[in-house]
């Protein structure tokens, strides 16, 4: 969203967060609640929606919020981290070295499934007369509540109460808590609790691309094949494959009930695909029945089915005989320990108390228990993006979780080192040495269909091993540094001096040329800043990281050289390109370029482009797109966040008002950024605005595609615009530095973050600022450029100063 | 072929041909022959190969050489200009603009099939014992003739006689005589003339794209379906319809017959997709059965079955009615008149001679008949290319036919006037206004799908243009000057004035950024020289033209006023952005750039590239290319040549001294645009050594994929080398000037050229050069700078300077 545009639409500051909700979502279904999303009507238009934004989640298995009655739906969608089909890819036109096989997660059976039937009537929300609906999404319990009061048409009235979870104790598990009570007349209950295997009845494929390159592939029929199943008391299990990727999973569902009135059952039956187990009652006025429904998913590559449904088994077993109240009391544990380090509680705006509490929850969702896996561009919410992993992991994502759960960080991180071995193969398939990551991918190997926006991004290399190195400066994981790190900087700084190369034509400094910086609205650029700056950083990394082992831990560095086959002249060569690296700048403007030729395109006709042209890449063709000034998303300015004491303050300052403008936002990664440079600017007006979008992005539509899924990179760019944008905190080399400076309005601002084996407790004011260790340590801290030492728990209060400037 | 790699292979200028034809074809099967291509040994391995080179076709049909016994095949193919299918092109990622449909020419039913039968055992050339063997294509006679002798297992003799012709004088009509005779002994004779719709017998969908782009797609299954068909005496008859793009077309054969002993006839009948005439004799020693087989094929958009099979019928009753000789006696005449304007007699270097030759008969073959349609980059001679039509008609093979055949140019530029509405299209469709022709088309619609290399080469729209002023020049066609180069001009200026913009960073000059130029080794650059120059041309007959009309031809004026809306502020326009049109020049290396980044590439790795890696499209992934001082083929080099007046003579010099090398000419339309640059600068060696790659392109199958065709381009090419580059011929502004230095070993070179409306001679020794109208009338020439004035038909000798240099 370019700010001009948003500017027009938002008359006042205050307003801003409801604005951006008015607009996508008139009627005004959410009330305020600083801990709940809460939806007091049902509102079928908006629920392609919201089956998003109320998913439940744990990062490895994931449940878009469609109801128990399994109607209305837009996409019904239960997912699991890492499960994919392949597909191969169809060129337009072949070259050599594209990527052969696509990836695309796929929607597992469908365990959400508890239809019911009054009196032998199916009951339906769109149909039925409710004369209570709520629904939440609860942060702090980690559920999604249902409660809907109805009357039949003969008068009789009923209560259903559901609560849905994706269990962060026990990956493997979700749990659906399901109660009637009959709170007038009598009426015969059925309950169908299924399993289904989704995909229509015909035998499919992977589709082709979508129109919106965005919103991700499904198959055109059944791609994902039982292959057995078993069926005892209340329990059903199926095995599956894969059609294409030969990806084997199982999944089971047992039940639990109790109730005032007999209970009929029909003990679990599988036909084809669907499981299914069936409870009958009569429940008179005041009698209840309650069904638990547990639901067990595993997947492994290489498992044997019979592998796979014991340990599904066993999932059952185990929360069965626990029983729901222990489930849901290990989940809450979890879900408590989360917000101990990662709740930003803001006063003065319940609004964005609330819009921000949601967004740090969805991360949660999809991030907290992905060991082995990444995270999905949109979670496990929807196929958006066919459920890939990209660079918003290390770049946006993971700053969060560094600072708040570094557990998660360090598994994201051995992710990427576990699939080293793949990017070396790929920079190989493409001519290069070291490795080359994926833009796009699941399984580690290339995923993307079009190298402009992809396997020209190389600076995805470089972002990895910048934020792995921010993870071992922050948490000092040694361990990960020589294990991990190491690994993972010698290769990607081959990369770089195998790409670059030394220019004549620009006095012998070192040139990348042909490649895509974060900006996807100027493609396949020479030295485009962010990519050169960052992989000048790369290569410094790896130069550091190894002189390190070699000085202080021998054993380590052998490992590392026969792993890399290292020579001793490698570092020098990386640090020679590192210190002649170029980076475009032009004398006349007095600005670094955002690449060569960017000050050569012609300015984009904002002022003749109207609203629904938006996002561009929807209605202009690329090449209309790449010849002009215009950009996606924070470009420059991002190098400007990340590597800020590379830049003098008056370059920042230039920088941001030259680039600013001319962005778009058309991608959810840059509002965020945008935020926080324009805080660390004094223009608070801006930085709130663009704040405003990211927090409300998925809450508010913005980017019109939250039915795909959620943007967790958006969702972690909130905490971003909070904790680097408004706290001003900076951690270059490890150090923490602040410098905050609160929107008008905030009168307070409290946060914590885990940092050198620490617990930091950050208490903001509009005129002062506590820092805190709640573990008792001691820190070194600065605050506006002066250093403070916390030692033990004693706070130290400080004033803050004037911001330097303002709009 | 780089230069530099053709020549370590060849040490001695003399065997360059005989050189690159023994690398591809080892075996001695051409002798040298002025006027045939003649293969003596029957050679199943070059069958890829031989049944392009020896086809036959008149521009509206083509017929691959494949036997008419059916076997040994490697790809049967009777093809229809502008007959194809259409099939949605499948993208690895969706954009807006790009276009929704491909197209590909399509292989029609099969008519060459007369299936022999020796007491009941199939003839096949694999098996059978010849002692004689003869297959020649005839450049005078415009034949293909075969004569095999063999002896049957049981020692009878027999001689099959074989001559095929497309027929020049009635493009609907293909013809072959089938003569048998008895040499020693008695045998059954049963011949099986067919007629076979193509493809496997499921139905079926154009493919996805091969791996080599080049090669172009096929079918997996049938999709041209037989809707009626009709036997009657001996004569079959089909109509056909495509199964997506829905284009209809009829074929048929029918039959005459003599034999000195009495000949048993099946009568035609049709049964699914093929059609069959069966004869049958038994000849005795010395006697003689003949068949002749007539072919018509009609295709027309919109007509209706009924329509096509009476124009189809009607063809065969006249071919018929007239008896083969006649046939063959009108296709001789047309073959006879075309040799008139197109010989080019060298003298001194037999196989160069009969090179020559062939290619020049290949270019009467993809071009005489097109009328309505245009010239597929491989002729009807394969599928390579999807049988589209490129730029190269209008650079390439334009200058041949304007100068030996203006009515075949003629209707080649109507062919673009007609698709003038579908190019208003596709500009708006991409963001344009004017027009933007298709980089590659059948039907006028864009049906490419890598727009890096096709979208992106906006040039195509002033080569056009550039071509049809120059055919006007010539020829003083005023008449397609008001009606064609009028509106087309003014549509593309449009495009132009569009597309670039009057950039402050380079002084206000004329920018156009985002483009590729014909070298597609780097792609959507800024300020590719060539496109610049060439829209400047565009700009400027867009300007004189309009000015000329206004002036001199109110009533056309007026008109072309109605048809385009035409504002008179516009020519004023389009004169500011010619004037003002940026062309990007290097000081420091004081040469021109071939676009604004060219320099700050990085050099390719030349040294280190095995022959065995070109064309390097095959084995390097796109963004290695582009990122590489690289280039496929002649560019800015190409400008020099078409705009030489644009250059002085030391620019020229810098600027093929700086690119030559760098050029790899993995397209084969570079090797004859270097040579004539090479000859005009005195790099005589180069220039001949460039020639010889042009000059066997295909009978030396350079680039390795003549089996998917001819390369029109390159054969139009090895004209554009010995008349611009030997002969030294240039005709900015209608204007003939001639500077000419033979190669050394050429004793004479002697050609015609038709221009403003007269027949010129020109014939070259190594001393001195020869001038005359054989018209009879007046002509002004230029002869080393000096003018010539020839009147009536009194020649003018002159005697030939030094060359300016040399290598």
């Amino acid at each position: 969203m370019r700010g001009s545009r948003t500017a027009d639409r938002c008359p006042g500051l205050r307003d801003l967060v409801s604005a951006a909700r008015r607009r996508i979502l008139p009627e005004r279904i959410y009330p305020v609640d600083a801990w709940r999303l809460v939806e007091r009507r049902f509102s079928p238009r908006f629920l392609p929606q919201t089956e998003a934004l109320f998913c439940t989640g744990n990062g490895y298995l994931g449940m878009r919020a469609t109801p128990e009655e399994g109607t209305p739906v837009h996409e019904a969608g239960t997912y699991l981290n890492g499960f994919y089909e392949t597909w191969p890819i169809t060129y337009g036109e072949e070259a050599f070295g594209l990527p052969r096989f696509g990836q695309s997660l796929l929607a597992v059976p469908d365990g959400t499934l508890l239809k019911l039937y009054v009196d032998d009537e199916p009951f339906e929300l769109t149909r039925a007369r409710c004369f209570h609906f709520e629904r939440a999404l609860d942060f702090r319990r980690g559920t999604l509540d249902r409660c809907v009061r109805w009357e039949t048409p003969d008068g009789k009235q009923i209560e259903l109460r559901s609560r849905r979870l994706a269990s962060l104790r026990d990956r493997h598990l979700a749990c659906i808590l399901y109660d009637l009570q009959m709170l007038s007349g009598e009426a015969d209950f059925t309950l169908s609790s299924e399993l289904v295997t989704p995909g229509v009845q015909a035998a499919g494929r992977i589709a082709p691309a979508p129109a919106d390159p965005r919103s991700g592939r499904r198959p055109d029929g059944r791609v994902l094949l039982p292959t057995d199943s078993r069926a005892r008391d209340l329990r059903a299990l199926f095995n599956l494959e894969t059609r294409s990727s030969g990806l084997r999973m199982a999944c089971a569902m047992d039940h639990a009930f109790e109730a005032d009135d007999p209970v009929e059952v029909e003990p679990a039956e599988c036909i084809e695909d669907r499981g299914r187990v069936v409870f009958r009652a009569r429940l008179a006025a005041g009698r209840r029945l309650r069904v638990v429904k547990m639901l067990a998913y595993h997947h492994a590559p290489g498992a044997d089915p019979g592998e796979l449904r014991f340990r599904t088994n066993r999932t059952l077993d185990r929360a069965i005989r626990e029983g729901v109240v222990q489930v849901l009391a290990g989940h809450e544990r979890r879900v408590a320990r989360f917000w101990e380090a990662a709740d930003l509680e803001i006063e003065g705006e319940p609004e964005v108390q609330q819009a921000v509490r949601f967004n740090l929850f969805q991360i949660l969702q999809a991030t907290a228990r992905t060991e082995g896996f990444g995270v999905p561009a949109k979670g496990l919410s929807g196929l958006g993006y066919d459920g890939h992993y990209f660079w918003d992991t290390e770049m946006y994502v993971l700053p969060f979780l560094t600072y708040t759960a570094p557990r998660v960080a360090r598994s994201l991180l051995d992710m990427r080192h576990a699939q080293l071995e793949k990017a070396r193969q790929r920079a190989r398939e493409v001519g290069h040495r070291g490795a080359l990551y994926p833009w796009r991918t699941i399984n580690g190997e290339e995923a993307s269909a079009y190298y402009a926006t992809s396997t020209a991004q190389y600076h995805i290399d470089a972002d990895i091993t910048f934020a792995a190195e921010r993870y071992v400066a922050l948490t000092g994981d040694l361990e990960f540094l020589s294990h991990g790190l190491a690994e993972i900087a010698v290769e990607t700084a081959r990369l770089w001096v195998d790409l670059g190369f030394y220019s004549e034509r620009q006095d012998g400094r070192f040139c990348i040329n042909g490649v895509t910086g974060p900006d996807e609205y100027n493609t396949v650029v020479d030295n485009n800043a962010y990519t050169n700056l960052m992989a000048r950083e790369n290569l410094l990394i790896a130069a550091r990281v190894v002189e390190l082992l070699q000085e202080r831990a021998p054993e380590a560095f052998e490992r590392l050289q026969q792993e890399t086959g290292l020579e001793l002249s490698e570092p020098v060569e990386w640090r020679r390109a590192a210190e002649r690296m170029y980076v475009p700048y032009d004398e006349k403007a007095s600005v670094t370029l955002q690449d060569d030729g960017f000050l050569r395109r012609e300015r984009w006709d904002f002022e003749n482009t109207p609203p629904d042209r938006y996002p561009l890449l929807l209605h202009y063709h690329p090449l209309v797109i790449y010849r002009h000034q215009v950009i996606k998303q924070a470009d420059l300015v991002l190098a400007t966040f990340v590597l800020g004491d590379r830049f003098s303050p008056e370059d920042k300052r230039r920088i941001f008002d030259y680039y600013d403008p001319l962005t778009t936002g058309d991608s959810s990664l840059s509002g965020c950024i945008q935020s926080v440079m324009a805080a660390e600017l004094g223009y608070a007006e801006r930085a709130y605005r663009y704040f405003a979008d990211a927090a409300v992005m998925d809450l508010g539509d913005i980017g019109g595609n939250v039915r795909d899924g959620l943007h967790v990179a958006s969702l972690a760019g909130t905490w971003i615009a909070v904790v680097h944008g408004f706290a001003g905190l900076r951690d270059r080399g490890g150090e923490l530095r602040f410098r905050p400076r609160l929107p008008d309005g905030w009168t307070r601002l409290r946060f914590r973050l885990r940092a050198h084996g620490e617990l930091l407790e950050v208490d903001l004011c509009p005129q002062s600022a506590g820092y805190r260790l709640l573990s008792g340590g001691s820190l070194q801290l600065w605050h506006e450029g002066r250093p403070l030492r916390l030692e033990g728990g004693a706070p130290i209060q400080v004033p803050i100063g004037e911001p330097p400037a303002a709009d």
